[in-house]
C-alpha cells in the first residue's frame, strides 16, 4: 500500500535549514559540528519523548536503535563516523517512523520496505548536507500511522519538552503546515450565544443561537483563524427513527400535485454590536459540547480555533428548526457575522453582557461532512464577510436530491421512510429542555405539520417548497474558495448532489478542489492512500493566515480514487462527460447488451412491491446484493442486459443516461434502472479497514485518530456502479406530473448517478431495469405490469 | 431497567449539611436563607457549567427547567414558594439526571420514571431540611449515563469553576467517595526504569523495567496512592495469531509423557536504592503508551496515580517474556517494591539517575483484566509489601486451566491453536526496538523452542512446568483484600479459574468479594444494573487512603448477576455446591433425562474430528450454537438426553458433576460433555450493548467511557451453560496418564465449569456428550467411535 504524499513542498537547502534551526531540530551552530555529532544530535532530536537536556537519556536511547544486522546506532556513532549508507540512514528511519524490524522490514534492505510504500529516500549521506537534507525529508515522510514524522514527535512530546525555546505568541510552520506548538491543556472552550435577526417560533424575540468554542490559550493575545463547523447534531440526535413514516404503500396520482409555497418567517433586527467585552474575556459557561470531527481537532492544536453551533431549533438555542429552509441557512450564516465582528453575541441568555469574537483574525473556514457539509454550500452561496474557504464533505445541494428523485419519493440509503420533517424534530434539540419545551412545543407540533404537507410525501414532485431548498440557484453568489469530498459510493447523499454544484463551482473565478473517494457516506481524513488532513493544513494556512506556501500549486483540481487500487488516485482536470468519448449500448432480444444491439421485443415484467421482501425479512442492503447478483427470486421483477466481458479496462466518468420506452398496466408507475459490474473478484471494502486504532496522535496529549484505508475484501460477484428512479408521471417533464394511461407506452431518460467507475478486463456491463427498490422507492402492496420496448432502449455513457 | 446502587452510604442529616458545604454546594449561611433562595442557590449550583459568580447567567439557566407542565423553574422560584411538591422537585431532578422531558418522561408523574429506573425519591419538600436531604441524595444519584450526578457536574466544571475556593493539596470526599478534583490538565506522565534482580536474557546485568506513571499534579506536593495495572500488553501486542499451532491432528498416546521441568533464569542481585532523586523530580522521558482502562482514569481524575508495566521482555524493558513463570510474577511484582521504597529506579536506561516514587502515599492497589488480573493474582500470593488491595478481573488461576483441561490441549474461546509460546511471543514487544532485537533474538529464540516444548502440546499433561505456572499453591502468601470479578460466560479464561481460587481466598483472614457478571471476557464497570465504579471508589478510599467510609459493610461478599433479568442481582454469602442441594439425574433409554432415570443401554457414536467442520466453513461459534441446538447434521456425533419441561425455575450453582462410562475404538480418546438450556426465547446479548457512547465524562475535559449493558436479545433455540473435556487416558488420574485399552469401559468424572445459572419454567435441560469441540479440543483426522454405558453415566449438580 502506497502512502502517497501531495503536501510536500518542493524547499531548497537554504529555506530547510532555516526551518530546521527554526524548529529547534538543527543547531544554529551546525556547521561547526563533525558528521557524527550531527547525526547524534540529529538522531536523538528526532526521540522526542525524550527531555531535550537529558543527555544521559538520550544517549541510552540510541542502544535502541540499529544501523545494520550487526551494529546499534550507539555503537556506529562510537566510531566518529564521516559518512554513513542510505542502508544505515534508513534502518534508523524507519524505526523512527514506526516499523518494527523483522516484523515488518530486514536490517539488511531497508530499502526494500520504503520503495514498497512509496517512502521518498535520499541515496548517499556523505556529508553534513546531505544528512540536513535527509533529516528534513524524513520530518517531512508519512510514518506508519499515516503522520508526517514531525506530527508523530510532537504527539510524544517534542515540542511540549521544548516549550521555552519557542514564544507562545506565533505560529510554526514546517514545510508550509502549521505545527501543534500550541499549549493545549490549555485549550479555551466556552459558550457564547449570538442574537439573530430572525424570530422562528414568532415570540416577538430575536432568536439567540448557542456557540461553542473550542480555542487556543494564545488567542487570548493572538487572533487565530478560526473553522467553524455548522452542526445542527451539535446538542444532541432526537433518535426518531422507529417512527419513519410507513412506505409500504401504493403510488397515488401525481396530479393531485398542489405545488406547495415556501412561507418565510418573522423576523426581528438583532441590536448591533458596540464592540465591548463583558467581563473581561472570561468564559462563563463551559463548553460542554464535544467536537465530532478529528480534522478540527487536529487544527486546534495548530492554532486553529475551531466553533461549532446547531443554530435555529437546537438544544441552547431559540427558535424552530426549518430543515433546508432559508431561515436555516440565515441562523447558521449568523454565526460567522459575529466571528467577523458584524454582529452581537452575549455571554448568556440574559443578552445583558456583550462578548466579541476578539480572539478571531477574522478568517473563517468551514468543515464538516453531510448536513454539516451541507451547510457550508448553503452559506457560501451568501457570500457573507470573512468566510474564506469551505471543506464541504458529502454535502446535500438540493434537499430535492436527497429526498426525491425524478418525481418518486427516494430514500438515502438505510433510511427508508425518513424525510424532511423527521430530520427536523431530529435536530430541534431544544425540546429536552423543559423550560424551553414548554415555550415551543406547540409551535413546533404546527411546524412539523407544515413540513410533512409542503414536502408531500404524497406525489413526490417537485414545487417551491423544494425550490427554495436547491442552493445551486445561488452558486453567484460564492467568493470564498471551495474543497468538496464525495464518497463515489455514497448512497445516503448521492454523489449528484456534489457533481451537479461542481458543474457550477468549477466556472467561478475562485479556487476549487474536488476529492472523490471509494467510501460511502464517509469522511477521508486519515487514508493511508493520501495525505489529506495534511493538504487540509497547507490549505488553511493559506487561505486563513494568508501565508504564501504554494498550497494552490501543490494537486491536481480533481482527485478521484481508484476502484481497483485504493493507493491509486487519478489527478484530472475537471469531473463531467467531457472526460471520456460518448459510447451506446442497445439490448438484444437475447438480453444482450451490444454497441450494435437491435432489439425489437416487447419485453414485460411484473413488479410485487415489497411483498416478498417483507416476507424474507432480509435486509435492504442484502436484498440488493442478491438483486445486483441475480439471484433468481429476486431477479424475477426485473429484466436484465449484460455486455461480453470486457476484454481492456474501460472508465465510466460522468453521468451514464439511460432511455426506456415503456408502458404500465395502470395509470401511474416507478421505474428504476441500475448499472451493474458483473464478475467474481474481490472488492475493496465497503469502509475503509481501520489500521492501528487511536495510533495517531491529534497533538501532545489531545485525543487519538485511526488511520485506515479500503482494502481487497472477500470475494463477491457484483458491484453497483450507479441508478436512479423515476415516476412515470413525469415522463415529459421532471418538474410536473402528467396524466398517464395504461397500456400506453412513454420514453423516459434518465440521468443515472454520476460515477467514475473502472470495469475490469474480464467483467460484464449490466444494465437492470425494475421498479421497486427495497431500499429506497415506495413500496406498492399492489402489482403493477410493466411493458419495455427494446427498440426505444439504450443506455449510453462517457468511456475514458 | 433498574439503575441499582450499593455504594451510597446511608448518612445522617449533619454530615450531609457538612459535606455540602465542604463541596460548596450548600452556602455556609443556608440557615439565614429563606426555602425559595436556598432552592434557588442549590439549583444554580447544580447546573454546573455556568462559573458560580455569573449571577446573570445563573438566573438564565433557570428559565430552562420546568417545575410541572405549565411553570418554568424561574417563575416558580419568582413566587416566593415556602415549599414544593415532590414532583416539581423532581421534575428538575429528572432534568438535571439528564432525562429529556416528553421524550423520557412526563412533567405530570415524574415519579413514575424514577420507579421504573429504581431511582430514589423523597416524598416532600416542605422546608429547607428536606431540600438539602433531598438534594444531598440527588447529588448521590445515579444519572440517566450511569454516573452519580455529582460526577456528571464535575464533568461540566463544577469544580473547575470553582477551583480556587478548594486546597489543591487535599482529596474532597462526598459520601465516601473521592471526587475529580484534581487538576486532570495538569496530569504527570512520565517514564521510569525499576531494576529488577531478575537476569533473564543472562547477559550478567540486571534486568531494567520500564514503568509509565500518570499521576495528579498535586502528588508533588501530596503523596497519593498508585493503582497498579501489570500489563504485558502495555509496550504493544505483537500479531502472531496467523501461526497459532495446527489443531487438525491426532491424538497421540499420552503415555509418551516426560513431566517436563521448570528451570529458573539466572539472578543478578540490584543496587539499593539510597532514596535520591536526581534530577528534582522532573520527567526525562514523557510517556507515550496510554491507560487501556477507564476505572484507572476515572480514579485519577480523583487522585490516584495509575502506573502500568509491561515487566520483562516488554518494549522499553530488558529481558524475556516467561508466560506464567515466577520470574514474571517477580518481575511485576518488582513495580510495587520500588513504588513501596524497597527498590531502586532509574530515569533513564544509563542506570546513573536514581529517582524515587517519592510523590506514592505507599499504598498500592491493582486493577486489570485477563493478563492483566492474572498477575495480580500472582503478585497478591508473594504478600509483597504495600500492596493492600487487588481488583483482579477475569483471572487466570492456573496456567493449565487456560490452555489445558484434564490431560487435553483445549484452547481459550476464539484463540484455536494458540499456546504459552505464542502468548509469550505476542508481549516480547521489546524485538521490536532493533537494537533491543539485536540482543535478544537468540536468546529469544532458544526460550520459544523450550516453551513450546515444555508446555507439551502433544500429550497436553499436566506436568512441573504447569505446576510451577498454578497461583493457587501460594494463596497462604496473599495478604491483601481482594475482589475478584468474572463473567460466567468467560470461555476464554474459564470461570473455573475464579471460582477454584475462590474457595481457597474465602477462607483467609482478608476481606473478600466476588462479582460474577453475565458476560464474556469481559469488564463490568459501566453496566447500568450495578454501581461498580462507584464502589470501587468507596473501595480504594478505604483501602489506600484509609478513610473510614464503611466500604466494608457497603454490599455482600459475593454478587451474582441474573441471567434472565440483568439488572436483578443475587446477594450471596458464597459460590460453591453448598449453595443449594445435591440433584442428580441419570439417562433413560430412550434419551430422556430423569432423576429416577434408569438406562442400561449401550450407545455410540463415531467422532468425526474437523473434518465436515471444515468443509463447512463455519465459524466455531456458528458450529456450537447449531451444536448446542442439536441441528441434524452437526448433532450427529453426539448422544443427548434431555429432561422434561421445568415447571418451577431452578438454579444451578457450582460445579455440576458428570459421570461417563465409556469405551473408545482407539488405544486414546477424548470426551466432552456439556450442559444446555433449550427452549425458544429471548435470551440476554452476549456482550453488554452500548448506551449513550461516549456520555460519562470521567473527570473534567479528560476522556470518556460509555454505559452498558446485557438486554433481551433475538430469539434463540438453546444456550450453553457449561461443558468440560478429558483425555479418556486420564481417568484413574487427572495428572498422570495411563494406558487404555480399545473397547475397555473406563468411568471418567468430569468437573464442569462452575456456574450459576437460573432455569426459567418452561425450558429443559439436556446433557449432551460428544468427543470434538471444534473451537477448543484438537479435531483429529481419523474417526473414533465412542460408546456409552448409560448405567454408568450420570449427573448432578446443586440445585437452588
Amino acid at each position: 500500500m502506497k502512502y502517497n504524499q501531495y503536501a510536500y513542498v518542493e524547499t531548497d537547502f537554504n529555506t530547510q535549514v532555516k526551518e530546521l534551526i527554526n524548529i529547534k531540530f538543527l543547531p544554529s551552530n551546525y556547521q561547526t559540528l563533525s558528521f557524527t555529532d550531527l547525526l547524534k544530535v540529529m538522531s536523538e532530536n528526532a526521540i522526542a519523548e525524550v527531555a531535550p537536556d537529558a543527555e544521559d537519556a538520550r544517549q541510552a536511547k540510541l542502544t535502541e536503535f540499529a544501523v545494520s544486522s550487526e551494529q546499534t546506532l550507539a555503537d556506529f556513532l562510537a566510531q566518529q563516523p564521516e559518512q554513513e549508507t542510505a542502508t544505515q540512514f534508513y534502518n534508523v528511519a524507519l524505526q523512527l517512523l514506526g516499523y518494527h524490524v523483522h516484523y515488518d522490514y530486514d536490517l539488511d534492505d531497508p530499502l526494500k520496505l520504503m520503495k514498497k510504500q512509496a517512502l521518498p529516500f535520499l541515496t548517499k549521506f556523505e556529508n553534513k548536507d546531505d544528512l540536513i537534507q535527509g533529516f528534513y525529508r524524513l520530518l517531512n515522510t508519512r510514518a506508519k500511522n499515516g503522520q508526517l514524522l514531525i506530527d508523530v514527535m510532537a504527539g510524544k512530546g517534542y515540542f511540549y519538552n521544548r516549550r521555552q525555546l519557542f514564544d507562545s505568541n506565533k505560529f510554526v510552520f514546517l514545510n508550509g503546515k502549521s505545527l501543534p506548538v500550541f499549549a493545549t491543556s490549555k485549550v479555551i472552550r466556552e459558550v457564547v450565544y449570538v442574537e439573530s435577526d430572525l424570530d422562528t417560533n414568532n415570540d416577538g424575540h430575536s432568536d439567540l443561537l448557542q456557540v461553542t468554542i473550542f480555542r487556543p490559550f494564545e488567542s487570548q493575545k493572538m487572533p487565530v483563524p478560526a473553522l467553524y463547523t455548522a452542526s445542527p447534531y451539535f446538542g444532541g440526535i432526537i433518535a426518531n427513527e422507529k417512527r419513519n413514516h410507513n412506505v409500504d404503500e401504493n403510488l397515488s396520482d401525481a396530479t393531485e400535485w398542489t405545488n406547495p409555497q415556501y412561507v418565510p418567517s418573522n423576523q426581528v433586527t438583532a441590536k448591533k454590536p458596540t464592540g465591548t467585552n463583558s467581563p473581561a474575556n472570561q468564559a462563563i459557561e463551559n463548553a460542554v459540547g464535544k467536537s465530532s470531527y478529528g480534522l478540527n481537532e487536529y487544527m486546534l492544536a495548530r492554532g486553529f480555533a475551531s466553533v461549532f453551533a446547531g443554530a435555529i431549533g437546537t438544544r441552547g438555542s431559540d427558535g424552530l428548526r426549518i430543515t433546508g429552509a432559508p431561515e436555516e441557512t440565515e441562523s447558521a450564516k449568523e454565526i460567522i457575522e459575529w466571528l467577523h465582528g458584524d454582529r452581537i453575541a452575549y455571554t448568556d441568555r440574559s443578552r445583558k453582557h456583550e462578548t466579541t469574537a476578539f480572539w478571531c483574525n477574522g478568517n473563517i473556514g468551514m468543515t464538516g461532512r453531510s448536513y454539516l457539509g451541507t451547510l457550508q454550500i448553503a452559506i457560501a452561496t451568501t457570500g457573507v464577510a470573512g468566510l474564506k474557504t469551505v471543506v464541504s464533505e458529502a454535502a446535500i445541494s438540493s434537499w430535492y436530491d436527497y429526498y426525491r428523485e425524478h418525481g418518486l419519493v427516494i430514500a438515502p440509503e438505510d433510511c427508508q421512510g425518513e424525510d424532511l420533517d423527521l430530520l427536523a424534530e431530529t435536530c430541534q434539540s431544544n425540546l429536552w429542555d423543559a423550560g424551553d419545551y414548554l415555550k415551543i412545543k406547540p409551535k413546533y407540533d404546527a411546524m412539523q405539520k407544515d413540513l410533512l404537507t409542503k414536502s408531500d410525501r404524497t406525489t413526490g414532485q417537485y414545487s417551491d417548497f423544494w425550490e427554495k431548498r436547491n442552493y445551486r440557484h445561488q452558486t453567484d453568489g460564492i467568493k470564498c474558495s471551495w474543497i468538496s469530498v464525495h464518497g463515489l459510493n455514497d448512497w445516503n447523499v448521492k454523489p449528484k448532489n456534489v457533481y451537479k454544484i461542481w458543474q457550477k463551482v468549477k466556472n467561478l473565478p475562485i479556487k476549487q478542489h474536488l476529492f472523490l473517494h471509494q467510501g460511502p457516506h464517509y469522511n477521508m481524513n486519515n487514508l493511508v492512500s493520501i495525505d489529506f488532513t495534511d493538504l487540509m493544513n497547507l490549505w488553511f494556512v493559506h487561505e486563513l493566515l494568508e501565508i504564501d506556501n504554494h498550497a494552490y500549486e501543490q494537486w491536481p483540481t480533481v482527485m478521484i480514487q481508484d476502484n481497483l487500487e485504493a493507493d491509486n488516485w487519478h489527478e484530472e482536470a475537471d469531473w463531467s462527460n467531457d472526460l471520456g468519448q460518448k459510447t451506446v449500448y442497445y439490448p438484444t432480444d437475447d438480453s444482450e447488451l451490444q454497441k450494435d444491439g437491435n432489439g425489437k421485443q416487447h419485453l414485460s415484467f411484473t413488479d410485487l412491491g415489497g411483498k416478498e421482501f417483507k416476507k424474507a425479512k432480509i435486509t435492504e442492503s442484502d436484498w440488493q446484493y442478491k438483486f445486483i447478483c441475480g439471484d433468481e427470486k429476486w431477479a424475477k421483477p426485473s429484466l436484465r442486459f449484460t455486455t461480453d466481458e470486457f476484454i481492456h479496462p474501460v472508465t465510466i466518468a460522468g453521468r451514464p443516461q439511460v432511455k426506456v420506452r415503456v408502458s404500465s398496466s395502470l395509470n401511474k408507475g416507478q421505474l428504476s434502472v441500475a448499472l451493474v459490474e458483473l464478475g467474481d473478484r474481490k472488492r475493496l471494502t465497503p469502509t475503509p479497514k481501520f489500521i492501528m486504532p487511536g495510533g495517531q496522535e491529534l497533538g501532545f496529549r489531545f485525543g487519538q485518530d485511526t488511520l485506515q484505508e479500503f482494502q481487497p475484501d472477500k470475494l463477491t460477484h457484483a458491484k453497483l456502479i450507479t441508478k436512479a428512479h423515476m415516476n412515470l408521471q413525469n415522463y415529459a417533464d421532471l418538474k410536473r406530473p402528467a396524466a398517464i394511461k395504461p397500456g400506453e407506452f412513454y420514453d423516459l431518460t434518465f440521468m443515472l448517478q454520476p460515477t467514475y467507475y473502472r470495469i475490469p478486463v474480464g467483467s460484464k456491463l449490466c444494465l437492470i431495469i425494475y421498479s421497486t427498490d427495497q431500499g429506497m422507492t415506495k413500496r406498492p402492496l399492489e402489482e403493477t405490469t410493466y411493458t419495455i420496448d427494446l427498440a426505444g432502449t439504450e443506455i449510453n455513457f462517457s468511456q475514458k
